[in-house]
């Protein structure tokens, strides 16, 4: 199930650098744009997520493992499940080395939903 | 109730222009921090609420009533509703002209929020 949507932000025809909506001030969304981004916005609607999304953002490397995360005041079991809930929203990617799952932030998401939220000047 | 979250995102100590949290990739956000920006990305991560929010901001003269808004396929109570909701976590506000309740964006929360995702480059 979580396989299918792993870049819901990002257009697969046009490429890993373009995201999928124009700025919320340029035109109204559609109804697949909108589905595609509220399924992020909710993902980081949970604080101890947003937490934890932003422990793994500002992690040295740009990486981080569950081991690394330990100052959120939930169990490693909790913050397994809430990275796993990142990671299919599309928001983190992971990749296991030994015994750890490493996540990252996926930079052209969190760029796409920056600019939805920021509004572009010109040439969207 | 609602009155009481009217700019979760701003810090009331500093102001207007003031955003209350650093880009996530600076540092891991604070429990306080968090609960105030996951309120409002939980308020748009609805797909029916995401596109009125759109339909508001990219509106001729960045307002607009309920009666503007009629091409999202819910009915005008449940777009109020919607409206409501996203007043309630500090991203529009609303005026009562006659007949119709306008509702206009917070552009320094957007503008924050924006930030908060797509990281600033210096000076924060």
């Amino acid at each position: 199930m979580s396989h299918t949507k792993v870049l819901p932000l990002l257009d697969p025809a046009e490429g890993q650098g373009a995201p999928c909506c124009p700025p919320v001030t340029e035109r109204p969304m559609t109804s697949e744009e909108a589905e595609r981004a509220a399924r992020m916005f909710k993902a980081l609607g949970d604080p101890v997520r947003l937490r934890l999304f932003s422990a793994v953002a500002s992690h040295e490397g740009g990486e981080a493992c569950v081991c690394d995360i330990s100052d959120v005041g939930v169990s490693q079991p909790t913050v397994s499940h809430h990275l796993k809930k990142l990671k299919e929203a599309g928001l983190l990617t992971s990749e296991r080395r030994g015994t750890w799952v490493y996540y990252r932030v996926q930079p052209s998401v969190l760029a796409a939903m920056g600019r939805l939220l920021a509004g572009a000047p010109a040439g969207a």
